[in-house]
């Protein structure tokens, strides 16, 4: 079985990397300014590593995360490259007293995925092979920091090195994409050849419980010149921002949502809806119907624009209230919640769920969908593909409980590869190394014990690790 | 381990087959027509392989299928034996067209059961050890649609020949049950010793929901006598058909219910809900709620009269509304739902569920019941037994789920041993050695982990293969 | 792999024995009286074993099950020492012919944990090599009715060759506590150094819907001095039956609801609501708000007195109604449902999630929320941690799969190490034993799958074996 593995993966892990959906900042390819340190590289910005440390009783401030009213500081660095007039700048001191401190508890992540990318970016993209710990944790803040100041760690340099092919960032609806226009700019011009393209993420206008949504809806008509008071001109105020994105690059949409619920009302009912939640007053019931019907709508504009759909559904957002308060989102108190897409999902089907151009891709957080609704949708309609392991399922054991549950009852042409999804651009080899590590386990399981033969095995390697994301996200 | 799993398998791989429950057209062997060919016989009736070829955009025009309104030349056919009146006839050349069809998109199906059970069929049944393909279609084609000409490929040939010592069927409540009466006839005579028995399913009499629910019970006054207008007289009439059925050989009934739910309500209670019901005007409530209701009644009943009693809940059915109304049931777009057992069987179990010659076997496509609830009740209530893997299930994978998740609360000994549950009757050795060596591989792995000695084990293997499912059907 | 198992296995096997949650009878550690006879001590208060039996047709009244009406004699004994009283007495013969019942239906155990357990006991406590079986059924009873009757099989004795550094029982916030007083008094006067702890279980006055509720309250006035006419005296009154308990050495509470719902309700609604509760009167609704306000008032207890507080939720208590009423409570009739910890646990969460110095241990018997909840809630809130798998899930598979679904999000130290759970005190090594042996073969897994480092595989099977309990308990 073994053997079968290594010969599959030697198949396919020099194979070019598909990063369709994700969340690196595009300022970082627009500008390839240099990465700061260890700390706002890998530290900061990683949710993962944040919730595992607080779990354990290491306080956000011991870690340098500045408070919303002390200042943003930290939150304009995080995870991101330096910015130019900082280049060169000195480490502040508390910079490596906070590394010490992550790496005293880096035991705490023994057995879960972070350890492993973080390891493998360790050794592989510094040359580290230490293991981090309280022992070791000056010279790796040492060693990474000077790396970070060579021109072959810039952003644009690692993009060549990771073998990038393609790599997708997510944007709100009201973003100027200014980075992506800088990018497009720098290609043209042939300085870099680079393919960053953006997604088109409104949830900050269709969700009426997104903060700030009214002021967002007023931005919306402001930037598109649509008429925003009424139930049409939103729906054309949308559908500019997505021929605006189409023309950037953007091949798809994302959305976030509570539930996966979807309606279909008629177009009156619909209008009258809107009016109540352009106010700003929607009740959470109005809330949820808004997005369920919204939901529809941007099926149908990828029906008529043929731009792909992501639907990230079943996060409690911001589940502990007063670190929401005191350091914002997206610090790790997301918990995932039960999930429904039988009945979800219908109205959206049956408006749209035979489309032969329509392509709608479903991730979950609750892994029970995977056998009994999500591979039974996916292995019927035309229009659904299922999306890889998502978040705290992005691991080697669910990894594999995805294609154990999905595999027999949707196939493998019915998934759209592997995504990695994160902010964390140093990992993304990694990410990608550990799905096809699982991928190539999985496949010379099934031909071990004779459900699949080896040249199949070895055609399907490939599509896993790099021709069906090519394929689903028509890029 | 593999060792344990090969000296435990030889000691089952050639026992007969019992198939108590499963969807075999009672007319093959009534009439024992040959087949026609490929494409009428193992594709047109397998909704497992028209749904992935529709779920990657192969129409069902493209693979033969009649709409409802274009005639019903195929639906006549599905899956069956040629009519007398056309055994010998030309195969028309467009049934070879769709078979290339299938043939070209065969590599969907890797990973699938459905693909190792064809497999199967093709090596062990037609001798074809190539595999299916675009290059290897035609002479698939001829092949098999050869083979089915020759007199030991009809149907009670084959029944001998895949050694089936007990088979059962399904029929509505208001079958007439007249391929079984010549079924019987030949079994009396002495021209064919086949067991094949019908199943009592009276889901169109029983379900509000029902397409012709009121016509059916008009029906089910007609053929009994009983005065279905009102609700002893109904029950009576239920009961009349299920002895007819007993009489005809039936061991067991069959319920496909949208939920477990069950009720006990008081004998005015249920007397004024099917006056609502008997009208045809119920609300989805009272529907929901007579089903439940029968399905205690129909409990009873099973007390009374010895039938076992198997309830297979948890099916969104025709989820796609134009499928459904273009093409009809059992097309590959029905999905799974949620199910609760633990609330909803109550009632049912406070009424019966001691008794102690009662059997009452459930079949689950949420397989979060297994561990939760499933094997906690079956593992208390004497009338509790737990139906094999189901439908989506029904696969390696699923399989030995279903094992790990039950066994350490239920025990092997409150389960049933292997439904095929198909109307694909050349794959039922398929299937039922897929179950073979799935349930062997586990238990060489308790075995090879000392939780289990050997000699148990190869006891075990019989019973899992042969032995329970006789003991459970009782016959 | 099963080198590097048998590595780890070989740095655990002898370490001692942590019970910090447990239902043994502390009489047995007070009194030190022989235990009575394979039936009483084996057979009768095994709900895992009674409720298999019963589930194949081996009546309570064959098993010698006393019914409610019929009297308590068996009762008085169960699972316990032999009284005093009738140290020395003969055995009735009917306990042979019990015990001869049983022996024939061990098969029916295949499979199941009870039976590693009940194997591990007989081999390696009383010698026994021989499988159970009719066959051998009397020369089991008798070599185990003698033993039990030798010095070194009695409670204390047989504490001292666990190997138990700790033992944890339960008690009612009623209980008088006299056999841990006995206990402390032992130890105090030097003639015994076992550590045997009470747990603070105020179910039955925290439950609305628990028998004798109101009945309850009054005896907890009475006891405590307060005025439990009123919501503050009631707290009050809690409070100061958890100071005796602590004073008695309980380090910890634990909490059987329904559900985990929790409230966080303004004073005045909290008060209301206890004088509807107070009255007996409650609606069930009304009685599930209190449970889960109680929850957090008795977090926030914890908060100020420092008792770890756990709760184990998602059992529906008697399912049966007919066992109920004649057999009673805890005989193998309580069914696992759904459980929700997202959005139930929040109330209590928000109220005092961060605070430093809580420890809230958290079971379930609803495997889909260890990856999709709990692991997600433990990986976050520093106060919450992932109790071991409990009930129907201690076993084998079950343990393996917590270890697999909760691991990658939570990390394990955010675990606390293995509960036996068990009234079953003999089977309390085979218990951890078995646990020892998962938790290795997980490690290994991860060691042989390059997840991570033999050296840290080694420091964490102590950890999952010991440590992690003694801190978690804080013992």
């Amino acid at each position: 079985m073994r053997g079968i593995a290594r010969r599959l993966l030697s198949t396919v892990e020099n194979l070019p990397i598909m990063s369709p959906h994700g969340h690196t900042d595009p300022q970082w390819f627009a500008d390839d300014a240099p990465f700061e340190d260890a700390v706002a590289t890998f530290l900061w910005p990683d949710h993962y590593l944040l919730r595992m440390l607080y779990s354990q009783g290491v306080s956000f401030s011991r870690l340098g995360i500045q408070d919303r009213a002390g200042g943003a500081l930290q939150q304009d660095r995080a995870g991101g490259a330096l910015q130019q007039d900082r280049a060169g700048g000195a480490v502040e001191p508390d910079r490596r007293k906070i590394w010490r401190l992550f790496a005293e508890h880096y035991y705490l992540f023994r057995g879960t995925p972070s350890r492993q990318w973080l390891d493998l970016v360790f050794s592989q993209v510094f040359g580290i092979q230490e293991r981090l710990s309280a022992a070791t944790a000056d010279d790796f803040f040492d060693r990474i920091g000077a790396a970070l100041q060579r021109p072959e760690f810039r952003p644009r340099a690692l993009f060549k090195r990771f073998n990038i092919e393609l790599l997708a960032t997510t944007e709100s609806a009201l973003d100027p994409l200014l980075h992506h226009a800088k990018i497009a700019r720098a290609n043209v011009a042939g300085d870099w050849d680079g393919r960053v393209i953006t997604t088109f993420r409104p949830d900050d206008v269709v969700d009426p419980e997104f903060d700030g949504f009214t002021a967002n809806i007023n931005k919306l008509g402001e930037i598109t010149g649509e008429d925003v008071e009424h139930w049409q001109g939103y729906l054309a105020a949308i559908r500019a921002r997505r021929s605006v994105f189409q023309a950037s690059g953007a091949v798809a949409t994302d959305h976030g949502h509570p539930t996966p619920g979807t309606a279909d009302l008629a177009p009156t009912e619909a209008e009258a809806l809107y009016r109540v939640v352009r106010t700003g007053a929607a009740t959470a019931a109005q809330a949820e119907l808004f997005r369920a019907q919204m939901l529809t709508e941007l099926a149908q504009m990828s029906v008529d624009d043929g731009m792909v759909m992501q639907i990230h559904p079943g996060a409690f957002r911001n589940h502990n209230p007063s670190i929401f308060a005191q350091y914002g989102r997206d610090r790790g108190a997301d918990i995932p919640v039960q999930t429904d897409f039988t009945h979800s999902l219908r109205p959206l089907l049956n408006r749209v769920g035979n489309a032969s151009n329509l392509t709608i891709i479903l991730f979950t957080l609750d892994e029970t969908t995977y056998a009994r609704e999500l591979a039974p949708l996916a292995g019927h309609y035309p229009c659904l593909r299922l999306g890889p392991p998502w978040w705290f399922n992005d691991s080697p054991e669910g990894m594999r409980r995805f294609r154990e549950q999905t595999t027999e009852t949707a196939g493998f042409y019915n998934g759209v590869g592997f995504n990695d999804d994160t902010r964390a651009f140093f990992s993304i080899p990694a990410r990608h190394d550990m799905a096809r590590r699982i991928d190539c386990g999985y496949l010379a399981d099934l031909v071990a014990s004779h459900r699949l033969e080896e040249d199949e095995a070895a055609e399907l390697a490939v599509s896993l690790a790099y021709g069906l994301a090519k394929a689903a996200y028509r890029v």
